[in-house]
């Protein structure tokens, strides 16, 4: 294998990930006179901020994700590769991908971040995360065969694992998740399941902190707390998920919670690359970025969004949360200081700005804040709507996603229950593909440190 | 596990896979009197005419399925079970499903076909179905990523194999497949894939009889093959595959073609259902039924649709072709003689009223076929179109498929080329939990012989 991209005499900058700050840096290279490598484990783009609808049977993969090729088709100097970076050597400007090696002259970290575990692999292995469109359409299939056998198991024990759902984790994706489901179970599960007694079906979900979506203000924490309890779902605070064992969430003060619906979206860790030294990282396995976004130390290297963490910004000395906005302005501002240094002028350091937040929490109901307006119920939720719906790439996919939500604003339904598999796995020989790979990069980082 | 249905007073119907033909008798047994169960492994009814779409990236599978308990929403003295059935034991009036036994007063198999690799293994374990949604999905993931994997390869050998598509079967699928994946060759591979000279990928299209499309007219076959000739597809004909071996299709004379991309739509085999006669089996596994679609020799079992083989109409003294039309016409029927039979009035034997049959090329390219009439070209197209838009169950989806088309149509795409898996492959579990019941039904065989 080999990445199979000839060098030319113009600058090579090779941007990994392809999420929201890789793209917009991806789109604003556009004719920088630059060969632009786009590097990214998927062939597509895909947005989180709806991810837990997929989850909900509430929309398909396909409305929002969009494939790279697609968006930058007949596009002059820029190539894409689906890969994954093992690892790095900045000595001799070189990484080590999953289909070979490859030199630039720029490179750009924006590969975002994963679930974290914790460390606990009992956990990591049983718990259903949901930051990735394809581990969306995983739990879905969980929730709906797991639905289905409810009807037909053989003891009460087992049916009450299958019925209760809990989900750790009090962020925007834990409060959405629990807001949907929670309405799945008022309006779907009495009509579609007469099998089952809607009441048995437990939705937990369980924050570690004080308070739901630490990200914003008290008063909207509270304001959607509320509105999940009043839609039933159990809501446990100052709460620790230790350990899952023999289908039990096992808690810090000994309570256990029978399931087999665990989904975890309890926190996130920088995904990380073989080479970089550790002193680069920060917190959370973030990479330490100076104003510009580039790395400690380093000339060429830099990173943007979830993955860098920039304390130079007065506003965050503690870096900034990891939000699409950041990553889109970081985008946006690389692209910017890479003309300008290509001219030899002067760098603009990167200031957040704040354009306010907002969650969901189910029908007519969110939360949003603003610099000076704080918005609950059915306002902040139509303005999530018309903000999401604009931010979804293409319009094909602005306009499935409209009529989905349409439907199933009308009909109080989320239509797309079927479970649905891949079959004849070759994602499995996929994955023998990838695992044989991953021993890549141990020889370039072995090399490297003698080059040192 | 137990079914947990409980017994009524009510007689019992059994309906054995919601296709066409178990969906339009459970269907038109509203309000019979009796209580319906319907069992199938899936969720959701499945609309097979357009699982080639979804392979080829142009709709998804959610476009063209619809889950069962949608459909039965709030019907009374109505089950549905997901679950397959494993045995029956006609003696006794019960059946052996995955979930548990269960007893019945009428039971009809309506359960379909599935894919024959004629006892060829390797072929089995190598080459991709398109019979149902999932499988159709696994080759849409296949086919990207070669096409991925393909620009980056190590060796010549490898690119030509990921670069060749073999579909083996001149069938409606068949034509269908090999018509739209040449389309995505000339509109789509030079546009998205710069990295791919799209002379080099090679469609085949093999048959081992004389004519593709053998259920239509010779002049449509004609037709059809021209077609798609002109689309630059390879079609050969009295041609045999007999083995796949180290990414190579051999043919009966010795040709290999290697591929990555081997596509099987070569031929189907009734379900089978364990402690079933011998010889109540026809012709590829299909149940041998009388004009009333009763199972030779039993008073209360029944067979319609593909899984059926009636040779009492006058018309077709070989068996129904296996279509769309035949199965709603026979769950039609049944359900009307069914009605019948409780007030003791003389059964209607089956006539096939042939309604007429099509398959699409491409844009603008199917053939059609009525009574009197022959059709061919963008009519026959347009026409194809509109018959398959009103078959598909729900507005919903409906709107969703004419979107799409009207979309793929304007723009000379199938834009929806993402490969994903449903990760955290809770499907592997699924799969256990399957084979782990396999063995179910044995019992009930033995029993059952022991009885008789």
């Amino acid at each position: 294998m080999s990445v199979n991209i000839e060098k030319t005499d113009k600058k090579r900058i090779v941007i990994v990930g392809g999420g929201f700050g890789g793209l917009k840096l991806a789109n604003k290279l556009r004719k920088s006179g630059m060969q632009v490598v786009l590097v990214d484990k998927n062939n597509y783009h895909q947005f989180p901020p709806l991810i837990y609808q997929i989850a909900s049977s509430g929309i398909e993969p396909s409305s929002i994700s969009f494939p790279f090729r697609k968006i930058f088709r007949r596009r002059k100097d820029f190539y894409f590769r689906m890969a994954e970076v093992r690892a790095i050597c900045p000595a001799r400007n070189m990484i080590q991908t999953s289909i070979g090696k490859m030199t630039y002259d720029y490179i750009v970290f924006a590969a975002g971040t994963t679930t974290n575990f914790f460390g606990n692999t009992r956990i990591e292995e049983e718990a259903m995360p949901m930051k990735t469109v394809s581990e969306a359409m995983g739990l879905r299939n969980a929730l709906l065969g797991n639905l289905e056998r409810s009807a037909t198991c053989a003891t009460e024990q087992e049916r009450r694992e299958l019925l209760n759902i809990v989900i750790v984790g009090g962020g925007a994706t834990g409060v959405e998740i629990a807001g949907v489901l929670s309405e799945m179970k008022r309006y779907v599960l009495p009509a579609d399941y007469p099998d089952i007694d809607s009441s048995e079906l437990h939705i937990y979900l369980i924050e570690a902190a004080g308070r739901l979506l630490s990200g914003l203000s008290e008063e909207s924490s509270q304001a959607a707390e509320n509105f999940l309890r009043n839609m039933g779902v159990n809501v446990l605070l100052h709460r620790k998920v230790v350990d899952f064992q023999d289908h039990k969430v096992i808690l810090e003060d000994g309570m256990e919670i029978p399931t087999r619906t665990f989904i975890w979206v309890s926190g996130v860790r920088a995904q990380s690359i073989k080479g970089f030294p550790e002193s680069a990282l920060g917190r959370g396995g973030r990479i330490k970025v100076d104003a510009y976004n580039r790395v400690e130390g380093m000339e060429n290297i830099f990173a943007i969004g979830d993955q860098c963490l920039q304390t130079a910004d007065k506003n965050y000395p503690y870096g900034h949360p990891q939000l699409a906005q950041v990553a889109i302005q970081q985008g946006e501002l690389l692209a910017e200081n890479l003309r300008r240094m290509e001219k030899g002028k002067r760098l603009k350091p990167f200031r957040y700005r704040n354009l306010g937040s907002m969650a969901t929490v189910g029908r007519n109901r969110a939360v949003a804040e603003f610099k000076k307006v704080k918005l609950q119920g059915w306002i902040a939720w139509l303005l999530w709507l018309v903000v999401h719906l604009r931010s979804i790439l293409g319009i094909r996919n602005k306009v499935v996603v409209m009529l989905n939500w349409l439907w199933n604003y009308l009909t109080y339904d989320q239509s797309l229950r079927m479970i649905v598999y891949a079959r004849k796995a070759k994602e499995v020989k996929d994955r023998e593909y990838r695992e044989a790979t991953t021993h890549l990069g141990e020889d370039l980082v072995a090399d490297c440190e003698k080059k040192q």
